[in-house]
């Protein structure tokens, strides 16, 4: 099977009733920001939280009866999991997805309760990886790959018929890259019906695997590293999908930690949504200047919405430290009745939140009656916060940080 | 002007082009939770963040050539300021939006944005109110009210033509209720259309002036209260409101804070939305079991969006205590060396991420020789919060919390 037009649309009318048509929604704040039209194509309020479910659907529809039968069989952490068990049971066949042991229970949960018989092995995905396998073997179960097969991609294809239906002018769409099989899919579908469309993908720079791919001409596999992006970690892109990026794909970009915190932010707070670390790639390569947008009309995939709600206490709190609306400081204070009120009143009179304080003498480096105060602030933004290490600074005490 | 099927229909033809229709996306997850089918209206993704600027559009659009010359002027810490400024501005009428000088700088930059010409005064709405007031006898500005207003109401009822559009057989709409605008639009639209379909409201238990006014039949005034719904915080409602509320609305209902911190946690978690505290209330009703949806096509107003992100933090940590998965020990350990290290190997053993940790002996209640130890920890939900306890106490210490 090659994936074409035609084998898109078949896949679209697979879908029908499992996966569902996904909103496309303007922003004119972004728009006016980077003086164009830009548009998310919220995939993360498709079934399960992510795009997922497409590709699964697709690829479990054409399934043999015999292999139907078997079973299919996946190994996942995230998305993937939960894709293939609602894709699965939606088509009355049976689903086992082997997942770390390590996974939160919320994803175990939900996987479970799309239907999925769910084996927990192992510390990392490559533990629960090889266990699948091994079931595989056991079981004659159908191992459905999370990216490099044809089906799959034209699943995710189905993406593209959505925008050019909502969008029909389009002239750029930006999509998040880890292994490959979405962008692959998005951009046979759009080039397949318009060459003039653009297509970008976005790689967190900590993982760019398929970037360093397409520089060098052939499928390399990059070390191991952290992303908040988690979706989109992939170390080795696929043989399929490598060759549909080189064919179809017009440019990778990467994007850093700090530029997905600020993304991820930046949507609820503008956008009223949330993304997962993977799903906010794009708005993160717009919002850094990567992407040029002035006078296009440009979709930005948000692929998924699965994150840790921990986690995204997390990154509020990194975007809002980056933003200067929350700021630490150190200083130091002389060891006396009354220092501490003297100073407290300075951060009072200067419109700031206190969140977090500490006072200590244990510190080496301190003189003799001195003490260290640790302040945490909510502040307006940097302008607000720089004013306030100024007061603090003009009232004779000594910033360390 | 009287509120009828027409003149809602007719809000709709002004609205085209500034404000949008705004998605209706069903939870398969809630649905199955509750035993219906439910969908959240989604009317925090619509221009400024929240429904008002149905109502202000219609509102502007209905002045005659010569009060469009005087220009508008309205009084708002909140999502009003954004609506009339925009609707102001899409008309090309001046608007002038008198804010209290507290109101968080994202708003005030957010309603400049939108092209409002904003003057800062007092500390509280009040005095805000009070400015607009002698400003708006100076410049002889028309005064837009946020919700006794016919033309306001109509423009809220565009939302029930957008509702039945894309689920015609909807049985019960649940509305957020404050000074009662927008179910007064959206219930007349409804039950004009089709008596059957059922329409609640529902108040913050806070500030329940609709609620205390319908059940005393008359209009009360209710002490001020604080609430995270701040959009539905209003003390009296309005005399046009309470009349249409008596006439088209089914049930009133109240949700405690609690109940809406949760709602919101459950909005970001599951339907990857952001809900300001008001938005978030008719899911607030349905997840305490207030309101039966067994069996029901059920739509979730979700009015607005507009939360300031630092107290989403606050919400998300609140939430998380709630249940189980943080959780504040105090613990009373013995003042000896390697007595840290071995209560927190206790809890690395059970699975608990730490989030604070400090250590005292100052506090007179301790014996001696013994010391407190506070500890934040993060747990996966309140079976393990308790586990820990437990495993803590049968470990020989002592829990004071």
């Amino acid at each position: 099977m090659t994936v074409t037009l035609k084998t898109i649309e078949e896949a679209r009318e697979t879908l029908q009733g499992v996966a569902k048509k996904t909103p496309l929604i303007e922003s004119p704040v972004l728009g006016s920001k980077v003086g164009g039209e830009v548009f998310f194509k919220y995939e993360n309020l498709q079934k399960t939280g992510s795009f997922k479910i497409r590709g699964a659907v697709n690829k479990i529809a054409h399934l043999t009866p015999e292999e139907a039968k078997r079973g299919v069989i996946a190994a996942s952490a995230g998305n993937h999991a939960q894709g293939v068990a609602l894709g699965a049971t939606a088509k009355g066949i049976k689903a086992t997805i082997v997942m770390p042991a390590t996974t939160p229970l919320a994803k175990v949960s939900a996987t479970k309760g799309y239907g999925g018989n769910v084996i927990l092995e192992g510390a990392a995905f490559d533990e629960a990886y090889a266990k699948a396998l091994k079931v595989q073997k056991e079981t004659n179960a159908v191992f459905v790959h999370p990216f490099d097969d044809e089906y799959v991609i034209a699943g995710q294809g189905t993406i593209a018929l959505e925008i050019l239906e909502d969008l029909p002018d389009v002239d750029m769409v930006v999509v998040p890259v880890g292994g490959g099989g979405m962008i692959s899919g998005i951009a046979s579908g759009l080039k397949l019906s318009n060459p003039k469309i653009k297509v970008v993908g976005v790689e967190s720079a900590a993982v760019p695997s398929m970037k360093e791919s397409i520089d060098a001409g052939k499928i390399v596999t990059v070390p191991a590293g952290v992303t908040a992006a988690e979706g989109i970690n992939v170390r080795t892109p696929g043989n399929i999908t490598f060759e549909m990026v080189k064919k179809y794909v017009d440019e990778i970009v990467t994007v850093t930690e700090d530029e997905i915190a600020e993304a991820m932010l930046y949507l609820i707070e503008k956008g009223k949504n949330l993304a997962e670390g993977a799903g906010a790639t794009p708005l993160a390569a717009v919002l850094a200047g990567k992407i040029d947008c002035k006078g296009k009309k440009v979709v930005l995939m948000v692929s998924g919405g699965n994150a840790d709600i921990t986690f995204i206490n997390r990154i509020i709190n990194k975007a809002l430290l980056l933003e200067g609306r929350r700021a630490e400081f150190k200083i130091i204070m002389e060891d006396r009745c009354g220092e501490t009120a003297k100073l407290l009143k300075l951060i009072s009179d200067n419109n700031a939140n206190i969140l977090f304080i500490t006072q200590s003498m244990y510190e080496s480096t301190l003189e003799v009656e001195s003490q260290i105060m640790t302040l945490v602030l909510e502040c307006s933004d940097m302008d607000h916060r720089n004013l306030i290490a100024k007061k603090i600074t003009e009232a004779g005490y000594r910033l360390v940080k």
